[in-house]
């Protein structure tokens, strides 16, 4: 078999799995979102900020994606949600297995709403299918406005885009227009969301976006 | 074949195409320097820095591979040295073989330093030799001092680890000591250059440590 013919054989079996994911998560009513970004754009960080959000009683988990560490697990479980970390020991992108495996002994009808924060890579976690009900990318402001043109695939791939650390605006040549022009020349009429964590703005307009969400998901819930 | 096997035989396959460039790239005399960071750390704004920096005369090269678009290499070409972009059209990072192909038509004997500057990727790239005399690994204030621990295998790989962007230093959460700390743990001893390209600072350590491994690959030349 060559290269091409067992990435098929691959994706095609991670699709199998993701298929039955999507399937349970339905099932039990579980909005599943899969956070996509480069290292250090800060998925962990919008993650703090949402968890911290969230009253106590909340039926919300993390599923943490690294290479190595365990850093994200352990920033993110201080808010008493649960939360596992992924290792993939090299791996550049989480794959539908290694959810099914970290959610063997989590009961699903008791969460409403799951994080997957994936590895930090913009090109390979957009190939693996999840079962989430969304990918979200995040794109910071530090990165540059051409990112979407050179990593297409996950922008399109994608049903809300979040542009983080506007705070640093003033700082960096990012031409949030610009970027916000080259987001829907890959993917038109995508959402695009600006926000920063550290001085709060926009981060309103992304719990409201995540609320709206839960409530789509009703019509699939079967409890 | 599985997939562990393959991979292996990629990875093979791929040696073996670098040794032969290493071997003509030393037989040249030619000195190349593999790029590699995050999308959005700061690879081609240094470049640019680096090349306008040089005199006409200089024999200076680059080969800018990205997923899509030839932005990168039309942002470098203005300087009047030669510079081909590698689209690699999905693939998360360069090999040995693409390097061949887009050397095939250049006279090695006329290129002294030879940059390429790597898909935006901190993972895969670290895995393909691609004949390089030393990798270089960026790493941008923006991204979090704990990339290092979290990305061993780049950083245990490189030469010289670069932190760019020092500039955003006050607006950012970035701990430099821990980050060169961190860096360290996986790589002892490895050379850091901190760096701004908007201010200059540390440019001129940067523009020297390229001259020290011009002087030091004069041994090897055969010319």
């Amino acid at each position: 078999m060559n290269h091409v013919a067992l990435e098929k054989k691959i994706l095609s079996e991670n699709d199998r799995i993701a298929t039955t994911l999507r399937d349970r998560f339905a099932e039990h009513g579980t909005l599943c979102l899969n956070l996509i970004s480069s290292p250090g754009s800060g998925k962990t960080t919008l993650l703090e900020r949402t968890l911290q959000s969230f009253s106590p009683d909340r039926h919300v988990a993390v599923l943490a994606g690294d290479i190595q560490t365990e850093n994200d697990a352990n920033r993110l479980k201080r808010f008493g949600f649960p939360v596992k970390q992924i290792t993939t020991g090299g791996t550049c992108h989480l794959d539908a297995r290694m959810i099914e495996r970290h959610l063997a002994d989590w009961p699903l009808d008791q969460i409403d709403l799951l994080f997957i924060e994936n590895v930090g890579n913009l090109v390979c976690p957009a190939s693996y299918d999840l079962g989430e009900a969304a990918k979200i990318v995040l794109l910071s402001v530090t990165e540059g406005e051409d990112k979407p043109l050179k990593y297409p695939s996950v922008f399109f791939k994608s049903e809300l885009v979040i542009i983080t650390k506007t705070d640093l605006l003033p700082y960096v040549p990012f031409d949030q227009q610009a970027a916000e022009e080259n987001i829907r020349r890959v993917h038109p009429g995508v959402e695009i969301l600006p926000l920063s964590c550290s001085t709060g703005a926009g981060v309103d307009r992304w719990l409201h976006w995540l609320e709206k969400q839960a409530v789509k998901t009703e019509p699939l819930v079967s409890k």
